[in-house]
């Protein structure tokens, strides 16, 4: 209850800059001037025309909204935050820059290769180079390879646990999952229950929530199966999704990959309102009007770039079709509460290990070496995740702390007791993106609403990560979708 | 797409008038006054100081606000709509009076009975004289009983489903259902998996689809079998749920349920402020700050009625915590479209049927008589619901009025084909009902986030039906949540 004994601290928004004014009028009488009733509310009543209007500058928004700027479009990209990026953000432990949202990059998220070395970024490798550490029902094992040592007859069922799955995904077409043969079936039941039918070995099960949690955040019993098919089906495969070297965790940024955003930024100049959520969006045959914190903009078409249920916090006039308005409703984000630990040097490194673990019992479930090669310091960053993270987002930053440290510890050994510095970005409390990494539907959600995620609703386009056919859920599937919406708005414009 | 090529007709929001004062302030220079200027902004700036601010003015909403009032506390009860009721709602057919949205009392509905006595409503019987029309896989037979006649296997099948749900909810705690021993199984899986387990036979499974959209308009493929429990639970049995006499579907009221609300409206005189959205909540040590599109309002405590989807539109400062704010992402509301038919006699009623069907292919898949004794027209009122409802919702009403009397002309024969009048109600195109008839969360949500549905956060207090233990989901668990939530705010307030 200690968050509500602190007076609420924000920043100016039109409400105040209205309450402000009725300030002004009531002193009418006794001096006030047209002057001063005008200065209070330029901001928020200025009219603006444009082209396309885009919500939300992360990844997506950003992407969409340079490429239609640089097809020679006029543009507004407006931003509820005071930052570019979204679920990118910038952090700093022991002196050092962070990412405290999305950090790494596998070898064929391409799209974000390329960009990123446009700007003159430069990678460095998630360290592998040891053994892992598994902790499994309390027992702390040091391990190589591909999967944890878990007993012969469980090894055996996480394979058949495994293996199922890809086969199954290989099956989903990622452009339209509700039409796979299966998929009503698969969309009528949690992972939970999938791996169930598949075997009662716990141990097999136990490691399915590990992969569940540390990639989607959330447990396997908030997850469609069928969502659970489409989301590996657009890594391309299961090892894209839990590889360090070879998949999605390989590689690193010098200075972080926020800074995709913020060089994207760059070049769109004024045409980027800071500090503007957007309240409502009209449209009719001449247009879409779309009223911000931080005035009024007139354009062709919008392309709306925020996570689902964000979006639905937009009041739309005429309303949405229910196949979108009714899937905005079943599009939770995921929990994630990322964490980064500063030691004087990566100690782990001396015993053998490589900093990364995964625990099927700890709170603070999988962690990573992200040391920079460059820094002596060590560094490690870790999740919360799912479930775990559904329990902690209401706890104070020195709860987690104690939480974290006390899990590596039990992992690492007792040199991991004192940190330098200690790091947290609790997603689930930001009040625009409202979770992370992604919006993960249940069951059921798919096969009757999936269709909503993309399909235009009149002069509203759609866009973000969820959106994308190719690593839904990574930065590389929002600047695809960003790539996506803006062909798909220019087509209608040159039409 | 038609509805997008509509001019949007909406009455002036603080959005517009802001506009409008724009426009005064832009002409300034040619002789606005700063009369024009107040004039055009005194509404949405007029600030008021209540004890308790009541938002939502449906059945819980209203009952709060009644009874807080009574005890003596100053009340702003502010509605969205331009009218009350919510979830009820008054329509006409043929020149009758019917209900929209919630219509019926069943006999344990205890202080609906009351209440609506006290406002001197009489209640009439649903008409239940004769065989009911069964419609299995596109085989019409009328049967009398409970149960459907279905093959002696799938009987056996159905009983053992039903005995199966009804003994696990006897289990359940409804003020904590997340309490149960197995509640962790039940809340990994949706209805559909655990029917499935339960036995392979097909149409009994159907039986258990009809039952879960007629009773919680999803599919049981979107529905957490906890949350089915519990819902069981606080009905006091399944049966209850199910039945017409002695259960939930007993009887009607002349003249229609939704005047609850209407009078209990009329003892809130001008306390009641409709066409009123709330946009923001401010709360701090010295109290609670309400802004809505007609002013805002200062108090100690504030209580929130809307349903939780609609409730995580609102903007929270500081923020809620995440057991509420991650709770009202994972809490959509079931999907129902509601559709009367009016015919020059009931016919049906000739032929030995009771006007009541059941049907488990059908689109339009339930429907009962609802004629008034002392009218001559026959009228019958039925559901899209779940799947279906989802299917339909972004159709014309044309085309649901064609589906509708396809439907009932299969099922009580071709007299059904000329109505002389048709109404419907889609809800969930409704703005801020946005659905029907409660919140249903999936899997994975009443474990994890279930507390949140009735503590308060800070000076923020929860109710509707959806937070109720008793009747949750129907007009009795709302007017049940209102005596709680008043109770709850009074021994603060007296403290």
């Amino acid at each position: 209850m200690n968050s509500y004994t602190d007076k609420p601290k924000r920043t100016i928004t039109r409400r105040e800059a209205l309450a402000g004014l009725a300030g002004s009028v009531a002193v009418g009488a006794v001096g006030a001037t047209l002057e001063n009733v005008e200065a209070a509310t330029t901001e928020a009543n200025m009219e603006y025309t444009v082209d396309v209007v885009i919500v939300g500058a992360g990844a997506s928004g950003l992407m969409a909204a340079h490429n239609l700027k640089k097809a020679g479009h006029r543009v507004a990209i407006l931003e509820a935050n005071d930052r570019v990026g979204g679920r990118l953000k910038r952090g700093e432990i022991a002196g050092q820059v962070i990412d405290l949202g999305g950090q790494w990059v596998g070898p064929t998220q391409t799209r974000l290769l390329e960009l990123a070395a446009s700007f003159g970024m430069k990678t460095y490798p998630t360290f592998i180079t040891g053994k892992t550490i598994a902790e499994i029902s309390g027992k702390v094992t040091p391990y190589r390879g591909a999967l944890p040592p878990l007993q012969m007859k469980s090894s055996t069922e996480l394979f058949k646990l495994m293996g199922g799955m890809s086969r199954d995904a290989e099956t989903i077409n990622a452009k339209a999952p509700w039409e796979a043969k299966d998929a009503a079936r698969w969309d009528s039941m949690t992972v939970a229950t999938w791996a169930r039918e598949i075997t009662s070995d716990s141990a097999a099960q136990d490691f399915v929530r590990v992969i569940i949690q540390a990639v989607c955040s959330v447990d396997p019993e908030q997850i469609s199966y069928l969502q659970w098919l489409f989301y590996i089906r657009s890594a391309g495969n299961l090892n894209q999704l839990i590889d360090t070297a070879g998949g999605a965790q390989q590689d690193l940024y010098v200075g972080g990959l926020h800074q995709v955003c913020t060089h994207l930024a760059k070049s769109l100049g004024d045409d980027l309102v800071l500090g503007c959520p957007v309240r409502a969006i009209e449209q009719d045959d001449n247009g879409v009007t779309v009223h911000g914190d931080k005035g009024t903009w007139h354009a062709k078409r919008v392309v709306i770039t925020v996570p689902p249920p964000t979006a639905s916090r937009i009041e739309y006039s005429p309303g949405l079709p229910y196949q979108r308005a009714g899937l905005t409703q079943r599009m939770p984000m995921g929990t994630v509460i990322k964490c980064f630990l500063a030691y004087d040097k990566p100690f782990w490194r001396e015993d053998g290990l490589n900093g990364q673990a995964v625990s099927t019992t700890a709170e603070f479930g999988a962690f990573f070496d992200i040391t920079n090669p460059n820094n002596p310091h060590g560094l490690l960053t870790g999740f919360f995740d799912g479930g775990p993270a559904q329990r902690w987002a209401d706890r104070t930053p020195d709860e987690r702390q104690k939480q974290v440290i006390k899990d590596v510890t039990r992992m690492l050994g007792r040199k991991a007791k004192k940190p330098i510095d200690y790091v947290e970005q609790n997603w689930p409390r930001e009040q625009w993106s409202i979770g992370g990494y992604t919006s993960i539907p249940g069951p059921g959600v798919l096969t009757h609403f999936g269709e909503g995620l993309v399909k235009p609703c009149g002069r509203i386009h759609w866009a973000g990560t969820e959106t994308s056919d190719v690593w839904s859920g990574y930065v590389e599937g929002a600047l695809l979708s960003g790539d996506r919406v803006a062909k798909e708005v220019q087509d209608i414009l040159k039409g």
